[in-house]
């Protein structure tokens, strides 16, 4: 076998273990490619700290993503103080890599910023206080964070990110002394994985359903969703994970109030932390 | 000069060019990383197309992005057509890059699909209609959009985010077939940049602003804030923008209602599309 069909070999291989059987053919590639592909979500890690400066470029990645017209909606929090991470890991419901990773960075929705701007310059920002803008942050902190993941990861960092922050914004705040207008919109654990937790590629739904061409169309939806049910049950099995099949665990998701974590409560939340939403 | 050395040298450049004399200092490093820091929108594109197989590959990087709780709450809808293409620019205030690219890609958050498994399954959702779980979908979006922009530049292609979708997020639904409780929470265009619109690095906040340790702290925000106009000042006169410090900008963009385009309707429009975001 020669390099040129090794190569194709692997990257066939890479889109299999992220779609199963239902993987699209090998298109234009490079390692960044194979990288992106062969992400996973990381819940072990070992007590070794990231290098020197490993902190400074991720936010400098981060800080590289496209940015809603350069108003840097964000901040980023990098948590080592073993205390605060152990309070942040009992907010998420105690999950413990958050306390095991040597690098928590809380990503968050900056207002507050460009608010003091607004009282240092004594103009009053009529933009501020609307859902467009709110959306605006959040998705300005969610591009900078997933740079973040992709430099962490070509570095041999592993990472994984903790949405549960949002269980108890008010409380993460505090924690972390947040000034109004601001909030933890989810944390990331960054640190070497170890080596049994280093996990598995989770396969995604078919690009059948999630790709569209000039148009939305539902199109053969519900017979694609079997085979990727059959691949999930499959995965639920080798990894314990209680729902078997993928509509089974967004029937468990998305069915009963209580799966929200209290989450349904973030309006009054974002409220009490002085976003307005209009 | 030797080639560690010159590497190095390329490295602090490379940080220079995105944060002016406020760069730190070179950090663990790699190709990804370069690739990362040079990132720059492009609004001027060549008739190129991309090659077969570029859609197909951006979008298994875009789903090898985390997604809460494997939701997947997006669709990613592929325009060439140039009519759609047309009108789509228009709705962006006539940007001509969206007409020029040969790939335009609408990035949708769709709670229609799940929605759809609710009513197939005749199981009631009682999570959808929350602020938490729009906050979720416009967050997987944003991240699984960033991973194709990461890959589209690694392959040499060019892109630049169309924020300006939402400028009427109902025509838009409309134009692309949108069902009810999904929208196009921006637009991404895709292509070979034209040689003299290739760009230059746009210098962002230093990280003594944005990065904090620990707790968030104000510290020297306003003195490391002039340097960072200073360097604005020059970009903008560079490029015949009109502000000249990012203070300057800042105060244009979010003081008067009228810069919003009217996205201080996005509630409405949202609630138009059978959004509820309670």
């Amino acid at each position: 076998m020669d390099a040129l069909t090794a190569e194709h070999l692997d990257r066939e291989a890479s889109l299999r273990r992220r779609y199963g059987a239902a993987a699209p053919s090998v298109g234009p590639w490079n390692e960044t490619i194979t990288r992106l592909l062969e992400h996973r979500s990381v819940r072990a890690y070992r007590a070794d700290p990231v290098p020197a400066g490993t902190l400074e470029t991720l936010i400098a990645a981060a800080q590289s993503a496209a940015t809603s017209s350069n108003m840097q909606w964000w901040s980023a929090i990098a948590v080592t103080d073993p205390s605060t991470k152990k309070a942040l890991a009992e907010i998420a419901g105690g999950q413990k890599h958050i306390e095991q990773c040597p690098l928590f960075i809380a990503w968050v929705a900056d207002m507050a910023r460009n608010q003091r701007i607004s009282e240092e310059q004594k103009a009053d920002f009529e933009c501020m206080p609307w859902l467009e803008t709110f959306m605006v942050a959040c998705i300005d902190v969610a591009l900078a964070a997933q740079n973040a993941v992709v430099a962490a990861e070509s570095l041999g960092l592993s990472t994984v990110y903790i949405g549960a922050m949002r269980n108890d914004p008010v409380r993460v705040a505090g924690l972390l002394g947040l000034p109004q207008r601001s909030f933890v919109v989810f944390g990331l654990c960054v640190g070497y994985a170890m080596a049994e937790a280093a996990g598995e590629v989770k396969p995604r739904l078919p690009q059948g359903i999630v790709l569209h061409r000039e148009h939305y169309a539902v199109g053969r939806e519900a017979a694609l969703r079997s085979p990727y049910d059959a691949e999930m049950a499959v995965f639920s099995q080798r990894h314990e994970l209680q729902a078997a099949t993928w509509t089974q665990r967004v029937l468990n998701r998305l069915g009963p109030i209580r799966s929200m974590n209290g989450r349904e409560r973030m309006r009054t939340a974002l409220a009490t932390l002085g976003f307005e939403i209009r």
